[in-house]
């Protein structure tokens, strides 16, 4: 049985602590860092360590189970389901990848501010994994032994402001990606027994607008899992504990024209605001101000439950 | 006036301190981080915090003039020459960015290991902007206020290895341009007087292959400027003390196929390996192993010199 950590603001301090059912337990002694917490994780989560200090998760002011500084790397178009609404086919074997700065980072209630000059605000629910030691050199990762360098789950939504995407030369996907409220994330870090393992790909994954089902599959169904993920990552550059891989997203997205044609042809055939005016003619089942977004990711035996993401849309203002 | 910062390691330990002409001169109290050094920088660079230890720079180990962590945000095609050789012309007015992950960052006079399989080595000299401050919220950064935003200035070489970038779906300039390595910085970070800000637009930036000129511009040529940039970074997310902000590079890359039909047109008509080959048939003027890169970024009247990188390409290997 794995372990659920929670993490709150309370009287302008951040606190970590455990989830049990609806109740945080409370740390006595704060971890000032997420690496410090999975560095030293039964120094905090052992019993003597989670004191009296009960608070009910529903009056609780939820934070991403986070800390910053931390990198964020991307896998795209990593489930067959997702790379077909893309056009693109599964012959190709590589694992693409992005990054999106923390920027993006917030709660998993905290409402998303929809960016600047962005009229086609879209969702991707993923799974995000979250790194336990640092990997500074190439490392052979395994199902034998990825549980050394996976600490825990997270759910993620990487959301995708898709004309922001498309309006300027070359896909500017970190730039759209990396927009301030782009990556609601928990609200559990789930921090996975060594016997959890065998779950990690077999996760019900799913996303819903004002209640209707939008994105529904199951991790299973990833292309490139996280142990060759990692290894591969490796090879190329570092990774540090508390660090996040997001790996992508499922069909069911909102944007209609296929991101190879976006990236693809029509970077030869059309300007930058053409193609942001075909994406924004479409706009019927992008998110508008007050859309409420319902995010969940969970075991069919309901043994690993990352908790549920409720975002509301609002709009950008400073 | 400003203050040439230079970094070395000395006995294991990481120490900063000040060039004048070829001597370093060691802090006595040490700043942990670069964040310290730009925050409390009169603490360090005053006459009393400059010990007895002098060095000479010719024998000193440089390191990058950076802290870890630090967040890197590139722009991409920022020159008209680049632009041209890039197929774009330039009515698009896009400020292109993308991340390079720290992991990429090495020192001025560092071996440059060629990423695994990557047989087109392709170099982009730039000039580098060092964040003073924190950058939390939308802030209109100009002429007139870049002084208390931007730190400092320091020589950077965007390696980037281009048959990785083109060889999985889209392009993969994340994954490419931070392969470890592939970012020399320094040998100096420069830390601006509020008087040379004149210099930022009137610096020459040159890069050379074996002693032969390959890039060679003026940084008047920059499309967006530093403080407009930073603006619009501003908007949509956060900066903070030391980050590094690479302001593109101009023409003279090797790369031949212009990017634009390698992620446009390109990726619709071929295969990713049929790219690879394309851009590995033509392989003339790629770097070699045992080739040597130099760079420099100087003014006219030399009162602002970034000093020189000399870096040579090593095979891949751990």
């Amino acid at each position: 049985m794995g372990i659920s950590i929670i993490k709150i603001r309370q009287s302008n301090t951040e606190k970590w602590g455990i989830l049990f059912q609806n109740t945080i337990k409370v740390f006595k002694n704060q971890p000032t860092t997420l690496k410090e917490l999975l560095t030293n994780t039964a120094n905090y989560t052992n019993n003597e360590n989670l004191g009296n200090e009960s608070i009910d998760f529903n009056q609780a002011e939820i934070l991403a189970p986070i800390s910053s500084p931390v990198r964020v790397v991307c896998q795209g178009v990593n489930y067959a389901s997702h790379r077909a609404e893309s056009a693109l086919d599964n012959t190709s074997k590589g694992n693409v990848m992005f990054g999106k700065d923390e920027s993006s980072i917030t709660g998993a209630f905290s409402d998303i501010m929809r960016p600047k000059n962005c009229e086609c605000l879209d969702y991707e629910v993923e799974l995000g994994i979250i790194i336990k030691k640092d990997i500074l050199k190439p490392t052979q990762i395994s199902a034998d032994n990825q549980h050394e360098y996976i600490a825990g789950l997270v759910l993620a939504n990487d959301m995708s402001p898709r004309d922001l995407q498309y309006k300027e030369d070359y896909a500017q996907w970190y730039k759209a990606k990396s927009c301030r409220t782009m990556l609601p994330l928990g609200p559990i870090l789930y921090l996975l027994d060594k016997d959890d393992f065998k779950y990690l790909s077999n996760l019900n994954i799913q996303l819903w607008v004002n209640d209707a089902l939008r994105q529904n599959a199951n991790t299973s169904q990833l292309i490139f899992k996280p142990a060759e993920t990692l290894t591969e990552i490796s090879e190329f550059m570092n990774l540090n504990v508390g660090d996040l891989l997001l790996t992508g997203t499922p069909g069911g997205v909102v944007i209609k024209a296929p991101s190879k044609f976006l990236q693809g042809i029509g970077t030869w055939l059309l300007s930058n605001e053409k193609k942001v005016e075909i994406l924004r003619k479409k706009k019927a089942g992008y998110l508008q101000d007050g859309d409420i977004i319902k995010a969940r990711i969970f075991s069919d035996d309901n043994k690993i439950d990352l908790g549920t993401q409720i975002n509301k849309i609002v709009p950008y203002g400073f």
